[in-house]
């Protein structure tokens, strides 16, 4: 029986860090090399690690990739390796080689470049315009990457009519909440249209404001799930290919041999597959078949958050974080976050109670601190707050408090962190929810002062969601009951609570998700039986705060759209809701 | 003769004011049709202005801007109008209407869409692909917009080649330094090339970090000047141009008429010239020929910054600005630019001193603040960073003063100026320069805090000969001598200097223009003959300060390449030099 024994590194490459990254691989293809795997993938852009962004019109960073690459190569022999990489070749293209022997053999060049939503890629790549195969170990392989499979006329049909068994994709796809799904029903659909094995690879790790999930996936060629790697973890997958079954399959489906002949007239000359590794078959025993990794959506979304705080702090060259601690349920989830991604030792809380501050809040920054094992430092903000007031009065004399004096005090608390940070070498960690981000309620340079944003792209009732999770989670529960049960405040002023100020976060946050992620007019959104002067309210908020986004630091993306590089709004805009 | 007068309206559109926007075309119209002008051309997206960004996302902001272009087209009548819009039509377009008659007789779309440096435009629109031609009261014109005109094998050369005499080009392209030298050498070239008049149509104002110059172009079809509008200014260029000169030059010269010959080979069916508008001739005498404008390089760059500042305030409803002044150079100027954007009963000062400022600094704030005819307000930071240091002393317990401290002092001075923005509406200006920017010299939430920075992209040598530019542009200096010769300091611990931290600065900018704006690598400086060790430590800075550029409010770009959307660096990189 004809197999191949495929192997998919999910790797956590690193942006720029070219001799780590090579490392990796050298070390992936000797685990692959030992356990008897003809071919090994590895991600889109692994060398560079995904996205290098500008980094790629530095003709230094392409040369050095280029020599990575050969480097690569040189330590390929006894096996087939897919790679990601930068070609240079009269232009750059995002590239994948096959390497085998000691060789480049081949190189693939990314025919579809995506450029939306957190994507720039026609700004650096031209897209490539050819339909490689490769024969390896007796198998017919194409190689192509990331969105090239998301287009049902794309390359897989093109290398599958030309003889392809197997579709070897590489990925560097971001993991947003829902994408799983949209994911594996494409690519099941993808291989059961052409009657080929796909062989999903996928970077892992965070990156600045993404996330990667890894989550590798194997379909047969009757679209069937026969693995899923570890999500949001690094993982080698080892499987068997059925070859044999390909073409039964094949032969089996009229329909199937019509669509590859509609495709030789479309391109006119297919490709022909070219040999790229034929070394003596070893003899070996099948292996069993992996269990597919099962998800929970909760956890899901949990486990991104950990590895990109993990990865935006190591990756940083940071050990230690410090996070405001308020009592409330924004800081205390950061927290918990922050602790099981870096441990108790490397996260320090810090309380600023006020002259505002509730006792309760006190007590449960306390014993929060406590149920994590983390150190807590208390600095009550008051004398700064005293003579800021003071240095002040005279230029408020005659004003009536506002939102100034409110701000005073989260900027104290700004000021107070940023100099623990300067002093002690910690990265701060900032507290705000997406609701918060999308209504601008926080305060630039208070608590909006630090260098990661945990929860940025989470809403607020999703944070409640995920504190119950992660407290069911267990051993124990470490968010206290009581930060879970109050109501949400700033405590800025006497008696303050969030709804003063907003709808409450069941209406706010649909009415956000229909603003921001799906782009819907006024008009609809009241349609759909919202108030309508909530709408305008919200709508007015989420509108007048993009100065304020602009200048906030990066959080990890987990839905479909986050604030960032991926809604680019003009802070100059008179654009209103009639 | 045969002739046609044309009207090139800089106007300068708000982007998403969609009302505003096409009052301000209809009222350009009536004044263009109150001098007999034939055919009068709008800059690119006049209606939206420009860019959009991801408004265009949004299906309510075409249909609105689609129902202004018909609100117009009902306006335009004994005239022809040329005015940029979102064309929907199965997807979006960068469009062009031509508007005759109360009706839209043609519709361009943008060919070459630029999705490099600032520009995103594959992220929205489609690209055309058609070269349409109209005739215009007996004279035949080719429509183009902005990047298609910098293709020599683009839609002019096809658009000459079916017929047209004459070349509208509108444009929403931002200035930089030295981009008029190589755009008006460009579009010589272009006239010359295709024996065709150029009119060259452009935005005029600020947006965000773009600042549009205007500087209306005609070139003649021998490619000579005849004409060049207002630089950072609206306007309105009225010329009447020879037509019969066209055919005339085009029948003496075998290698134009070759040229074409080769066009109608590689196109094939060259499109027909549609006659838009043929109303009854006016009887009138030409214009006396206007006079060419003309600039100086310094008196450039400095309108670019008072527009720049005066627009991003006022199209965000500010009206009064807020400045700390430190008695250095960079508030100075940063001041004197905001009070020739706003005037001084819109500027307000802030002198902060602590207990490191010189008394020669406090003098100096004065001082410029007199001579500029602005408020001072005077705020020593001392109560607050003594209460801070206090309530820092235990944390601190054991530690050496270090850039904490400094920093302290920063960021107390960084809450004074929002609190009094919070208290009274006033938009706060930043003071930091491209050169501090670039090597992450300044403090995040403190000196960075604010709303928009003025002279973010002029770097430290530039300011200072900014500064004499305008001490000498009179009536009195503004700026007092000792501002300029004092040695920089940032005067937050006992004689401190920027050259303890940094190189001079005359080095450093150098060093920085080679590494920021054209990504020269390491060897390649210092094959240039900068000492190693310090182009590594400027290297190290740069690459080390992306995270604080990152949480910047933007500035005005005038360089080649300015921070913010034009260098897309990662916060995460590990690519060093080595």
């Amino acid at each position: 029986m004809r197999s191949l024994r495929v192997g998919l590194a999910q790797i956590d490459a690193t942006v720029g860090d070219l001799d780590g990254n090579t490392r990796k691989i050298l070390e992936y293809i000797d685990r692959a090399r030992s356990l008897d795997v003809d071919l090994v993938a590895f991600p889109e852009l692994a060398i560079t690690g995904y996205p290098p962004e500008d980094l790629l019109l530095k003709p230094s960073f392409i040369t050095e990739n280029m020599r990575k690459l050969r480097e690569i190569a040189d330590q390929v022999r006894d096996i087939a390796a897919v790679v990601g990489f930068v070609d240079a070749a009269d232009d750059i293209f995002n590239a994948a080689a096959i390497l085998c022997n000691g060789e480049v053999v081949g190189v693939y060049h990314k025919m579809f470049l995506p450029n939306y939503g957190v994507f720039d890629e026609d700004r650096y790549f031209r897209a490539g315009h050819e339909y490689p195969v490769y024969v390896v170990n007796g198998c017919t392989v194409g190689v192509n990457i990331c969105e090239d499979i998301w287009y049902p006329g794309g390359p897989t049909r093109v290398q599958a009519a030309s003889g392809a068994e197997v579709i070897v994709n590489i990925n560097g796809s971001p993991w947003h909440i829902g994408k799983r799904e949209i994911r594996e029903k494409m690519l099941a659909t993808r291989a059961r249209d052409s009657a080929v094995i796909v062989c999903y690879d996928n970077m892992v790790g965070g990156q600045d404001e993404l996330v990667f999930d890894g989550d590798g996936l194997i379909f047969d060629q009757r679209g069937n799930l026969v693995v899923r790697g570890k999500s949001f973890a690094e993982d080698l997958i080892v499987a068997d290919l059925d070859i044999e079954a390909v073409f039964r399959s094949r032969l089996h489906d009229p329909r199937q041999r019509k669509e590859f002949l509609a495709v030789r007239r479309e391109i006119g000359t297919l490709p022909c597959p070219a040999v790229c590794s034929q070394y003596s078959h070893r003899a070996m025993s099948l292996l069993p078949k992996r269990q597919v990794e099962s998800y929970d959506p909760l956890a899901e979304i949990y486990a991104a958050l950990v590895l990109g705080t993990k990865d935006y702090i190591w990756k940083n060259g940071f050990r230690k974080v410090l996070i405001g601690l308020s009592g409330g349920i924004d800081s205390s989830l950061t927290a918990v976050i922050a602790t099981d991604a870096l441990g108790p030792d490397n996260v320090i809380g810090v309380s600023m109670p006020s002259r505002y501050s509730s006792p309760g809040s006190r007590d449960d920054a306390r014993q929060l601190a406590n149920n994590l094992g983390i150190r807590l430092l208390t600095i009550p903000i008051e004398p700064a707050f005293k003579a800021s007031l003071e240095m002040l009065s005279d230029a408020f004399a005659g004003t009536e408090p506002n939102v100034a004096e409110e701000n005073l005090q989260a900027r104290i608390r700004g000021n107070i962190l940023m100099a623990l940070s300067n002093k002690f070498g910690w990265l701060v960690l900032t507290t705000g929810n997406k609701s918060e981000m999308a209504t601008g309620y926080s305060t630039l340079y208070g608590d909006m002062a630090g260098g990661f944003a945990v929860i940025k792209d989470v809403p607020k009732t999703l944070v409640y969601q995920l504190a119950e999770y992660r407290n069911a989670k267990g051993p124990e529960p470490v968010i206290p009951a009581s930060v879970i049960a109050k109501e949400p405040s700033a405590e800025l002023r006497p008696n303050q609570r969030d709804v003063d100020s907003l709808p409450p976060y069941g209406i706010l946050d649909q009415i956000l998700e229909y603003y921001v992620e799906e782009d819907r007019s006024f008009e609809e959104i009241v349609g759909m039986g919202y108030d309508e002067a909530i709408v305008k309210r919200v709508i007015s908020m989420v509108d007048g705060s993009e100065y304020k986004r602009r200048q906030a630091p990066p959080g990890i993306k987990i839905t479909p759209r986050a604030f960032g590089r991926d809604r680019r709004l003009p802070i100059t805009s008179r654009f209103r809701p009639n």
